[in-house]
């Protein structure tokens, strides 16, 4: 036993509540079921509760029991979305832990989706899917899905400055250089979009993936047959983009796929571009509400 | 040329402003001067402006310069840390960037500390370092430092269950298993600070690593003598530690070492255990003020 | 035109046979008929074939093709495991390349097993399972399985050094030290087994991850109730192990079960434990044939 | 004490030798002196040594003692290269482990190199360097150097597809389209040698990097002027290339470059391209000797 005075400040030192306590990194297998069928995505899970100041440690395995539970249910009734898993498992985490105020779950996957080259070549394009939920208790979950679509970027700035040296070069082609696409450098992109989906509403994670594969300056494909390969370079090349402007073209369709959503809806688009001319990669970011961008 | 309505609607979809546009990845040595010698980091930058609604792109390449200039400098004159290095980046890209309000530079290194073991076994111990600076035209820059220290846990649960199942199965043992430490999990873990260094204030990176150390289970060395493992796994084991306990630890020195830090200083302590037991992760964490941890 | 002369020179230069041309990095969900069910993997794979010295170019589109094809078929009828999936892929890949010699497919993939805790709690352990087929004109094709699995080594060495100091600090206690389990530090260990499966032999995985699992301190469950903690920590410390015995006893297990096997066997083995005391990895490695193991 | 028979058959059980044990990722400064000045560069290191069947354990303290010593010497004496270090370790190594035969080290580290941009802007590149040496008691230790360059590659096939089509659509520009560079797919290109340097020779890694950047379409640079960009945009589509030509120029240049290296001199020569219009990588190797490529 030690000096009561001594556990007080002892106490009083250590008393602080945590933000998040929780497990990292959990993997499960989740049936899904989509409209074209039943899907199973390889999940990776962090599953978090809050802790008060008077606590010491929080029941961590709970949260692992809790994700066992909720997906191992989705063998037998799969879910319609990873948004809904999410949400379930925050509500159940605030029951079974019943000193905390606060839950959050954040899960990402792999995802496949049927895409159709544009001499309609078919093959399973991959996708990373994300999905995240906040319970606090006493209000409304908050639900949030995402998606990250890899895809091409071809950059204007290069393309117009490499269009003023050609026509210097070649002035017996001159003008016609305005009629046709002119070199430049084009890279792999990574397009990420992470938003909230408000109660009452649905958000179908394939609308985001045709959002930002119509934002980039061409989507990509598993499978090209040279003929294709010719169109999608031609096509990336009358779209050249900075991800400044993919980000801006996200923007504006999610405002418009979505306009009935309200204005506290939150929304993150990111686009990073792995540079082909440099060894460092460009990113454009806006992490916002509806309500700021109908501004 | 296109129909004014529709060039208007068509500016009105796309006049967002963007959050950060710059560079990420990009990797530099820098020559930093400390109390016992001048080190080169190997470090790797991101760099970052806003956009202003009305304009399309942000001159990236002058992010690179602005590193460039700044850090080749280093070579004649070392900075005294991360932290000043990653400021006066800040407020030369807002002085480049005329168009901008916000700047933003996220530095992350690798850093080496000479370490003694229990038994005085001297070894370089590796940590990775961070620093970032928020620049906001016509306000104060916010500096942080952080480091990520790799250390040691063991379990205070698993400990206690292990004692009763013990006792029970060796009574002629009995109480004396109180008087020595009994087996449990340990692991690696990882902790993080990540801090704001008020301005006229000074925060050596050092202290946070020893603050670290101090607050988990036991430190780790490259280098130990048998008699040193012994010892480690004792002290480790005379004091298991939660990752909250580490958290909390951590933030309540953090006040004691820098009490006269103002109450809006902003502080982030996370703690992840790799569980031996389990193939997931253990973590907690507070993201808060001065102030509010004062409460 | 040039010189032919030149032409011969510079067609000599260049004239080399490449080992290995293909595509890596390809997402594939993956449908397996285990003898428990039908099972979805979320795949990663890696095809490539060589290319003779006369020719400039290899058609990469053919690899995902194929891969396209082989992978769609088990949505309708499902493989029995990824190695028969990657033999047909070598077999149709030097059908499509006709200018080939050899041919190789690795796939890796997430892959999930119901396990038991000692106390009954069950539970989805993850493991990353892994195939590879060598394909060879007017050869066999050779084909691999393998597994990793994440689980606990306690060390040995710490633990008698823990020993002899408590015995000194505790003479009341003393000789009884030698009876219960004594304090050492203990990890996360990662161990891979990469096998051949002879033509005309069957290997499960399932029996891969017995066999490491067996030959650890101890396995590692996701959930985990109090008392079992305490069982697989006593566990642990009454097996411990160097990373070196893992791999022996991994190696000795396999000679057992597949003794029929012939010697032409290749067979490597691979444990790292990330060292709770040290921030580096300790790793022991056997890379060699049932033959050279039986001498 | 158990029956003998059991402990002869368990001993004949575990009696393996085994290939490789020691220890990963331990992190290290080490300072190389080059022709331009000395460098420190942030290594990562793996130090190996085999392990007889009749002992249980490698003194695995002893490797991370070596590189200490070794290492830290270099801050007073810098070495020449990481090659020299590796191999002055290998020695040291089965100096200290009398039982081994076979020793191992394998160095990794960012390296960074001044270059000029096609409009003579210099700017500070990144490259990442390996070195690794094998020691065999009584016979001379191996010594291999390595680097990976990132730059880029354009595609010459889909290149010919689109000047075709463009052909078709624009027959007022005609055959002029074969004067110019067309566009096609480009994109970052990561591209390795590792390369072992026979005795009695030097390598000099800048000479490596030199011949690898000559070998892609183009080299990358972190900050480039708007002409810059334009002029390395046309030089890239000047030199159309495949990861099967890197991989072959790269060869072709080495045997010019070390032409008075034995037949015997080993050499991995490995081209991995980021695909822009594809989610996955296009990849060419050879794994060869001199004497195979002078066939």
């Amino acid at each position: 036993m030690c000096d009561p005075t001594d556990v007080q400040s002892a106490l009083a030192e250590k008393r602080f509540k945590l933000t998040r306590v929780g497990v990292t990194g959990v993997k499960k297998p989740i049936e899904v079921r989509r409209p074209w069928g039943t899907r199973t995505l390889n999940a990776t899970l962090d599953i978090y509760v809050d802790l008060p100041s008077d606590q010491r440690g929080s029941h961590m395995s709970r949260n692992v029991e809790v994700s066992g539970e909720i997906v191992d249910k989705t063998v037998r009734e799969p879910v319609e979305g990873l948004e809904d898993l999410a949400a379930r498992m925050c509500d159940l985490l605030l029951e079974r832990h019943g000193y905390a105020s606060y839950s959050e779950v954040d899960i990402r996957a792999d995802y496949f989706l049927e895409k159709e080259s544009p001499k309609k070549t078919t093959s399973l394009e991959n996708y990373q899917i994300r999905a995240r939920a906040e319970g606090n208790r006493n209000e409304k979950t908050r639900n949030y899905i995402g998606v990250t679509v890899v895809g091409m970027t071809t950059c204007p700035c290069a393309m117009e400055g490499v269009r003023d040296a050609l026509k210097k070069e070649h002035p017996e082609i001159g003008k016609k250089l305005d009629e046709i696409p002119v070199i430049t450098h084009n890279q792999r992109n990574k397009t990420t979009v992470m938003m909230e989906v408000p109660s009452q509403e649905n958000l179908e994670v394939n609308d985001l993936i045709e959002i930002i594969e119509d934002s980039l300056s061409s989507a990509t494909h598993e499978i090209l047959k040279r003929e294709d390969e010719a169109e999608i370079v031609k096509t990336a090349h009358e779209n050249p983009k900075f991800v400044e402007d993919v980000v801006r073209d996200v923007l504006s369709a999610l405002l418009k796929e979505y306009e009935h959503f309200p204005d506290s809806t939150q929304v993150e688009v990111k686009s990073e571009s792995e540079e082909s001319i440099h060894k460092h990669n460009a990113l454009a970011e806006r992490v916002t509400t509806f309500g700021e961008l109908r501004e």
